[in-house]
């Protein structure tokens, strides 16, 4: 069985659960706590990161981006990335924003700070970052909702994985209950759309423990 | 003509002149001061960063890795990607290495201290990230010393993008004679052989005002 070594809470490993969901790519998951640098994990990923997925044949791919480049090669059903070049552009664009933007701007100083912290022992959240990650959610929280007003899903008319690594940040940070999801409908409404997908399922069903997240969380008419 | 925005000391936009030059594709560069954030720019690529390709259609592809990925589906001959899954997971994982490890850990502790900084008057070099990049320069150049060791380029026998992801991020830190050649020999002729490729000239051509490389920096035989 094709195994993807996770933890519950990396946007970047739920981006990929997305995305085998989507493709219907059955999967086992394996948490894997990073902060204990197991060797044989080391052996096949040096970067030390989550997500990594290895197939049946033993091929290892490690990092969110090559994996999801990889499922496209690999499993061009149901496609993620787009038709036209420009399209392609736009949703890599996206991922890039996402991931790099929001996730250095927003996941790093919420979701780092009061949750990676504390379950890796690391001490306690840093006011400063919270701060930041406060100010910056609100502008980013903007342009989703602009992207949202504007277009289907977020990179144009189809659903690909510019939505779902936008979904799989505001997720993780949702289970913290950090959205204020009053303050940008349009975004609510495209979160409620993606979010009742039966590849979400799984996302809304993980726990991790001494937490728990809001109410609406796992609601799908929230 | 096919323009690249650039700064002469981003390793992000050296990759992409790298593969732009190994593809044979021509294109002008502009200097753009990422810092001013002007707003042409921006309405473009809202993120503000180098590099940007901008196709003669108007086609406006922002950031590194979303201009390689463009530039492999749109031409592609000379791939640069690997030819099967196995060499284009190797290739796509050395890249991230080498741009998001490589590059949090020595390329923005050294350059972005020594020569952002100044460049852009955010103030002086801070010593502790000075002192982590130099740590961490020894342990990343044995690491590329393994690879160019144990194989011909640094994903395997074909000559890809993570050789040029490796040899922008080492090209620049060169310019300002951070980088102890002699303690990683195998390493050393790696790059003296990517350095005698044409695409790699004009690299070794620029300047930056007030700060003059080292000798050995533009020599194909150093």
């Amino acid at each position: 069985m094709r195994i993807l070594y996770h933890l519950p809470l990396s946007p970047y490993s739920r981006k990929v659960r997305l995305a085998l969901g989507e493709k219907r790519l059955p999967f086992e998951l394996k948490m894997e706590r990073v902060w204990e640098r197991r060797p044989d994990y080391l052996a096949h990923n040096p970067a030390g990161t989550v997500p990594m997925l290895v197939e049946e044949t033993g091929l290892a791919i490690p990092d969110s981006w090559v994996i999801c480049e990889y499922l496209e090669e690999a499993y061009p059903d149901t496609p993620l990335l787009g038709r036209t070049l420009a399209e392609r552009v736009e949703v890599r664009r996206l991922v890039v924003w996402f991931d790099e933007k929001f996730g250095n701007e927003v996941t790093r100083n919420l979701l780092n700070e009061k949750v990676m912290k504390r379950i890796s022992g690391r001490g306690n959240p840093d006011g400063g970052a919270l701060r930041a990650g406060y100010a910056n959610i609100r502008f980013h929280l903007s342009y989703i909702d602009w992207l949202a007003e504007t277009r289907q899903w977020m990179a144009g008319n189809m659903l690909s994985l510019a939505d779902f690594a936008a979904a799989s940040h505001l997720s993780c940070l949702d289970f913290i209950d950090d959205i204020a999801w009053d303050s940008a409908p349009a975004a609510k409404d495209w979160y409620a759309r993606i979010k009742s997908r039966p590849c979400f399922r799984s996302l809304l069903q993980d726990r991790v423990s001494g937490m728990t997240p809001p109410a609406h969380y796992a609601d799908l008419d929230f």
